[in-house]
């Protein structure tokens, strides 16, 4: 059996989780999210490559290597999924399966989050299920990267 | 082990799945996507009863059931999602884990798919994934349950 | 003395009344609701007809019955009152007493909310009182039907 | 010659015509209105099959025989021309001929009439001319059936 | 039994009632309304002290000595219902039940009419039915009051 | 019998039908619509006086025209329909029977193509039939011309 | 020949003219204005009174006296003209000839300055001639009286 | 004493005055409505150059001859006013008095007829007075001339 | 050592400080908010004149005085802030230091509140300090005057 | 080598470049700019066949012409440039290269400029350079017509 | 007495202060600027760490720091205060007195600068003051931190 | 003959050109567009200076420089031009000849391309012409430089 590889990309503030309100992002802190989806990766036979930053271009650069090595993307990308065009144009190049996830429930907060300028560029999307939001991710690229 | 009931709700034209644009919503037809699920559910401890209306009073009416009985729900309601505050009312009465589906992306569509009613009164949404949509959504249901 | 029908017709959701939160909709359940209601209308000289429907259209069907027998009608049609053209055009046939009433402050709530199709068809509005809005139109339609 | 079937969905309302502002839907009624359009569909060779409703779900459940039976359809929906998603997904489905009419001109009534949810996945659209609407798309249906 | 005092407080050209178009306001002039309504408030037990003011200023005033009072109000604030944030944050201070009442009703008449900056600081409101609109409401204190 | 006469007036771009996207305005040129046309008037019993111009004043000069004769009116304005209050203006003086058309169904197209400023000064409007939108026209025109 | 007495209304801050930006408001100040208005409204045989208030209440206590006179008004409403439902209300209650001006162009000034609530309630505006806005209302008011 | 020339430049349709609903344009025809200006000018000591066009192009090419000779302009832009970005860069090009006139108080009527592309480019406008708003207009530039 | 006069205008509630929502104005009440702000600008060698009226005309009173001294002013003006032109254009008018001040930050609380009407008449906004939100104001004044 | 024909057409007011505010269209009038332009044309290998109208008809004549032709164009519409939906329709024929050119910097004026109904139906915008702005798409016609 | 630490933190181009337009930004430049503040900040009994970045990351990175310090913040973001989501996130994770300011009146520009992204995470915000705004900030800081 | 210096500065994923929709981008990579801008800017007198980052602080800082230098500067930002308020500001601090590039028709894409927040910071701008859209732009700063 091969392993395939996933990255999954965390945009601003992801690195802070356990530090905000417990409501919105569930009660594990960034460090126990990273082990806890290697172990779900593995669990469906993917080797997750876990990467977080604040800064936009340094997502954008990530994306770039991705697209050049073809593998799917599971992407997070905190705040500046409802800022960056950039951003969306990084991720409209990436030729393998992408999704989208979010760990709140984004349409139950500001109405500046309901709009997402990478959900029409993505395969499909996931919010408010915590880090299980990614788990399921994981769960439907490992499906794919199989079929 | 106990098996949980969890309710799969379809609303108007999810019937008709499998003869309309493949792109939107994949290839299977709706008796199979039934037959799908229902195993689906199953391999992951569940028991899905599955029904479909094209009638907002009948998926109300439903939902009242599943209030009273104190079950967890999936629900994709279809063209509802974006026009029923009585649909997202029904939704708001039920006290148990709850997801929104949809098969196809519903951004990458007309505008008015955009806006969901039901989207701020459900734990979480999943969207793009065709039949996989519903399967992720067992998936969360059945850990909730089991935790 | 003669005594005049009156139709109270409810929508959707509203059969739950008693099960949502307390906060909006005050504390008695639907079927105390009812009983207090056909004594309010009975101390003013009214029979009040009662009936509920999560039905868009079995709710426009009954309009239809009221418009041939020329009854006053009180509405709350929950959260069809936002969305539903089909029953402002039913209501608007109605050529007797109408008032539409809503148990919560609907003004208070979510915007989607704030926007009624009934509104300009009706006579008058009542809002925010629980059961009394009810009774309050059941004073005024009395003092019409004996005017 | 054969005679081809077209049906003709009424939306809500529309079996109160005559009973309402005589401006807007002119003099006949309901019943002969049907007398009518049965006749006028004979003399262009169609069996006209004329149904109404005042359930949007019923109206998709036809809508769905009708996809089935290939057969081609006049809708005019009424209040839900304006509101109903799920009615466009149904209708969006029929492979044959297809017209939305409206009897009164719906562009010189209120600002929330000018949209229409069906208007874009029809061949063609009809308003303002009375029974004549049905009448004149009668008449397309039926070079389009021997075309 | 206690005799509790209300408040109706009448906002800009309340006064001219009467005076202006008919279909609007009913057909009764000021005076008359006045009495008719110190008479409905003595038929529920409540003593009503009636005044009106054409300067948004005063009703403020008014407002802060009834907050002082802690007694309840039924205020119609005429135009200054759809601009005044002023004449709210004053009604918002009050502690005691409170009623918004318009005459006309509100919704059928310009767009701008139709938001009001009370309706989500008050109890409840009370619009179309001319004087009764006042009546109705007293008779809501009255219940308040004595409950 | 008489011979009614009737105008048909072709605004911008009218001209060049066939020239473009045939998916909108079908296979025939302009010179055959206009030989169609004729014979589809003279079926009805109706005289067509068949004109063009790319310029909106000389089309507002031709609706003059037809007011002073008292003549019914067929109007395609094009691009023009969209846009210009002047041509709506002239078309409201005319005071006879008169039809919006449209080849291409302008609601399946740009959003900018959604509002007409004929539609509401017009007695009805067909649009996505291709040159039989004329047709359908000229046969109402016919019906009126004879009752 | 018959002296006509006409009403002069100023609003908000135009009692400062001449303190403020010359190219809005032209060189003369408020009293120099008063003396020039009287005089030109003595020449087409009107009596002027002049009031001029900072208070929307005091406003509209004249309007209500000039409603009960039955005497034609000119209003320059100043800031008051934009958000003031109220002083259109009592501007719509006269009766008699009434003229909305205003010396600066409102229209070359800021966005909010181009929405008037008191346009449509009177005969006619005037804008942008400086004090001379006021004197060609006298014009036509004195030309409206002796018709 | 000199005589200065002004042109009076009427836009689409202001031709048919007369035709139209008495209510917006007043009684009048346009050929009485030239020789009443005439000897309004002439008595004011001006001469007014009269012309209409239903050609925005034709009104242009007028408005370039204007700014060549420096003379003072009276413009009715009809429905131009509402839509023409072109005319109002012709008219902005003009270095001398120049007026916007309405017979009809636009303020009053359709929603669209709020927005001029012309009232920030010109010194003033006055609209609602009829034939009356050219006159004050001709009493303003005539004032502007000689002084 | 000269001792300035600053003017500090309270509008519509401020009187009511600390009788309101403490999360909102903080706990002090308006007497000695006064107390304290005299002892503020004593501190920092101004004189303060603190004013407070529940109306816009008063307000307007006031600022034209202030303009005619030219001593410099801070303003709360509460409610009026996101609603009075003739405020605004009263606070234009005034040449010499002035800043708006708000208790609560205006920016956390309704949408409404997020326009002020003063913000771009004034040197400077400070908003959300309580009662020091004023003492910043007096602290910036001071050193205007000295400077 | 061959010489190729360019259309230059330039729209309403073009022809008083020179007489308008030079800090928008720079200091050339326009028979200079079009020596300029015949000059800059043969320069690249063309013949520039320059013409202007301020009639919106008279350009989509022209574009009919160059629609039969062929050719290239390059296109300064003017003020139609944001309001001209048959504009638009005339040059999206054209199956030819195509740019739009301004000379100002359209962005950086009125709001309404900043859309053009053009931009989408053309190959390239070049905006801002003066008559440069030409140039530069002769410059790319050029290159355009000998690859 | 503890000296307190407080980060001034600067967003884009605040660095290039004093190269700009000094009427929004004053004439200081940015090393100025900074001398003064480490004084005023001294004055008060506070400690500023001030720095500057024109990366939205590298700012957030910083504000991640401040949290887990727990130490107060003063920010000026500069364009990024109206159009970063993930600056806001960021901002709202500090546990401790927080402050926007801007050197500039940003409600006297451009349209785009009203809205800040900032102003309801903070306690509070000052614009206009130029240097001082943040001084102003510095002197309330160091009252919270003495409280 | 001098050789100016020109900075040619790429956004966010125009190093990927090449690698996306050939429609939108053309056909040569980044590489190759590089070596092509370097001769063609040879070929005009001018030394390019070629830099891309997809870090909007790192375009920001090489604007710092630029405008330090006082060199001109050609600029395609990517998707940061219709989000960037800072890259704008930054782009408006440059005080020689700049111009906004982009190679594909920003306006013929999805509804938010269509907002540069650069447009109206720059001389002017050029869309639509593949790498050519450079080139036009390196000719026009030729002239600049060598005027």
């Amino acid at each position: 059996m091969t392993t395939h590889v996933v990255h999954i990309l965390n945009g601003p503030n992801i690195n802070m989780t356990g530090k905000r309100d417990a409501a919105h992002y569930g009660g594990v802190d960034y460090d126990e999210m990273g082990r806890l989806l290697q172990e779900r990766a593995g669990a469906v036979g993917l080797e997750a490559v876990i990467r977080q930053s604040n800064h936009e271009g340094v997502l954008i650069d990530w994306l770039h290597e991705i697209t050049t090595e073809g593998t799917p993307v599971i992407i997070n990308a905190g705040g500046l999924t409802h800022t960056s065009v950039a951003l969306r144009d990084a991720l409209d190049l990436v030729n393998a399966p992408k999704v989208e996830v979010h760990m709140s429930n984004i349409h139950a907060r500001e109405p500046f989050r309901r709009r997402s300028y990478l959900s029409d560029v993505v395969d499909g999307s996931i919010a408010g299920f915590g880090v299980e939001s990614y788990a399921l991710a994981l769960a439907w690229v490992a499906a794919q990267m199989s079929a």
